[in-house]
């Protein structure tokens, strides 16, 4: 988890796309931590990436992709190996999971002076 | 962190707001644990709350909190008791953080056959 990226994404403008991916899981790893530094690392390769947050307790987990537009989220969806990890994660990891895909219109940053 | 509410939110249909806080933390509680439930409590209780999911790790947290719209969430942030943990967390609780507004425009869960 984490590692590749920096914690919090220094995205561009808005508007960009979020895509919130919240998840629990099942017991044990089944491999799920090789694939989710590899989904980091390959998410990154991608065109029109922006970055990527995620938080993982023992009972959910939460990652949030950014992307220039929605149609990067969706061409980052159907790559090959990721669809793998999609099924893998159906059958294996996940005990359930949500996603989103919103329009981030507005941000801001904790002030200069207080960081 | 989390308890008040279930690891995932069960959402209507899109659209509606995802307010998405990333942070990273600043050493010690400082009475942190305490205004966190709080907080978590008394979101659950403002007009057009439709739920929220977060997650925290040794380096970063995020918390996503979900809105009937941007008003709705605007409207939370200027909660007196929210400011005053506002402020607490600028001078003690975070090193860094940022604030999206989104509009979530899709979303989709684990397919029942899978869960």
């Amino acid at each position: 988890m984490g590692g590749v990226h920096p914690p919090i994404s220094r995205t561009p403008e808005p508007p960009y796309t979020a895509v919130i991916f919240t998840s629990t899981r099942t017991q044990g790893d089944h491999g799920y931590a090789r694939m989710s530094t590899r989904m980091d690392e390959l998410a990154a390769e991608q065109p029109g990436y922006l970055g990527q947050e995620s938080a993982h307790e023992a009972m959910v987990g939460i990652t949030v992709s950014y992307w220039v537009d929605h149609d990067a989220a969706a061409a980052w969806k159907q790559v090959a190996e990721h669809l793998i990890a999609q099924e893998r994660g159906q059958s294996t990891w996940y005990a359930d999971y949500t996603v989103r895909i919103a329009t981030v219109e507005r941000d801001y940053r904790m002030p200069t002076s207080a960081r």
